[in-house]
């Protein structure tokens, strides 16, 4: 089969692979339906994390299962299903308090940007869908996986409750996402932050009620302004660097929260500063097995669309021009076509 | 009158003074019926908070209203009051959040350790009893102005949820409140981290059900081992140590949080590994005047008894001594008669 591999910065093959086998009784191996590009591969391919090259890249994914351990019961061959990016147990009590991301057996998805993948842990990790979906809730289901359920957590995590003002730092797709996840917990006023107009344009379409493109001193401003120099009631922080966790910090109010799940580089945080500035702060990798059954529903039921995040499509074999369309930002997200 | 004045460190005197008077219309005075010595004055005693000196010292107070400014209203002359150590004007838009020790209009009290003391902020700040209070709940009335609040907060800020476990940090006063109002919140488990006995007794005394008496590596496993290796539900830090919020840190499970309210000193926290820690951080100055009506009923109605944290009582005029006892550690939490 075709897979890819990162082998060094900007280095990214697909190549033909064998086919994953059933390694332990609780592995399911699926066939892919649909994959794509996070902005997490980024970091990789940008040399910004040490990795051990050649890499199984994709973690995000969705298709029918075509094999099952024999430990397995809640799944079974042809059924349709989507899996969180980490593989969990959904049994052990971190995954029981809704951490699952934290679960005591957790592993990390690997080798999904391929057209079959042994998903680990599969009882607790897939979720299966009644019937086959339609062809066009394909890519909706398949950012369920990972960037809209991470999104989902940067606003649960933030606490976006109704009728509140949120900031979305980041208009990355998990920004995009995070957007639509504020929107649909009912916050009344969402600011997304963004500089480009295709994201811009579609964060308004996905609920946005203000855009400041600034950044920086400038940007906080605006948004002080925005807000009645109050600040925001929830920050949800999509990107990781430290200038976006400054400007998380600067316009959270004081007892708000901020969902941060861009994975932070170079962040450091002086403990003092923080206290005074009494913001909440809650991140880590999304529990998005937590919110898999009712993200699989609002996108079954067509109330949302997350999947119009991606606006490039590319085969499988193309995957190296997905990888560096999103780098260059001509692409907020690649989907790429098994 | 006599008031306290901070010179250097270690160099606490108790001199003749002015007394306060009226300088805004949103001001009282009040006459001190108790007042003490604070785990945070002992900052700048040690030396370890750079301070202009002579500074006048003493944030925690309850009394008789002998004055007031023209635009007070709330309070009136022959009222006893309980006021938090944050003066905030209560109607500001963090005020009304909850979050009065932010307040837009936050001033920090000062120069309580004194007969008498100018109260800013009046208004927002005071809480007046209904009639005066029998003699023996002044100690805890006097706690609710700042150590029980703060305690109170921690275990807020933690989200101490009935049945939970909760981990204690710290057994200083702020740590045995942050004890007594878990136990009031309905955690289940309450594991005091605690080395002296005295202060052990009262842990157990206010609620806990555990003490660890290890600290570092030891302590935590010591935790873990308690809590089936999996943390706390909620951990209260109540020291303000990079080595107090390492415990809090590694005994805290994914998913829940760290109410800190310890000033930080020396705390930096790395981005990333926050990020996979997984636990969620709110600290600030405890926002006391949120709590202060359901803390004052609690206590007039004796269902609480935070006076009991002052194991030394001294006359105002020996506040030298008040605080050489709690540097040495000779006394959790002094009290000075006025």
């Amino acid at each position: 089969m075709l897979g890819t591999k990162l082998y060094a910065p900007g280095d990214v093959r697909i190549e033909e692979m064998p086919e994953p086998t059933i390694l332990k009784p609780t592995d399911a191996i699926i066939k892919l339906a649909a994959t794509c590009v996070c902005g997490s591969d980024l970091w990789p391919y940008r040399g910004l994390n040490q990795v051990e090259a050649p890499l199984n890249m994709g973690h995000e994914y969705c298709g029918t299962v075509v094999e099952v351990g024999s430990a397995v019961t809640s799944v079974k061959p042809g059924q349709f299903v989507v899996g969180s990016f980490c593989l969990s147990d959904n049994t052990c009590p971190h995954c029981r308090f809704g951490f699952q991301s934290s679960c005591m057996q957790r592993e990390f998805m690997t080798g999904a940007q391929a057209e079959y993948a042994r998903v680990q842990l599969a009882d607790g990790t897939l979720v299966a869908l009644d019937e086959q979906p339609v062809a066009d809730l394909i890519p909706s289901l398949l950012a369920a996986s990972d960037v809209l359920g991470t999104g989902w957590y940067a606003a649960d995590a933030a606490r976006v409750q109704p009728g509140c003002t949120a900031v979305v730092v980041g208009d990355g797709a998990v920004g995009l996402m995070g957007v639509l996840a504020a929107k649909q917990m009912g916050a009344e006023r969402i600011i997304a932050m963004s500089r480009h107009k295709a994201r811009q344009d579609l964060a308004l379409e996905y609920g946005a009620t203000d855009i400041v493109a600034a950044r920086g001193d400038e940007g906080i401003a605006k948004i002080k302004q925005l807000t009645n120099q109050i600040g925001a009631d929830a920050v949800l922080e999509c990107v990781g660097t430290a200038d976006s966790m400054k400007q998380a910090l600067a316009v959270a109010r004081p007892g708000s929260m901020i969902g941060y799940v861009g994975v932070p580089h170079g962040v450091q945080f002086d403990g003092q500063k923080l206290f005074f500035t009494q913001a909440g702060m809650l991140g880590g990798p999304a529990p998005v097995r937590r919110f898999l059954p009712h993200l699989l529903d609002l996108i079954l039921s067509r109330k949302i669309n997350p999947g119009k995040v991606f606006d490039l499509t590319v085969p499988l074999s193309d995957v190296a021009e997905g990888y560096k369309a999103m780098d260059e930002r001509r692409a907020i997200k690649t989907l790429l076509q098994v």
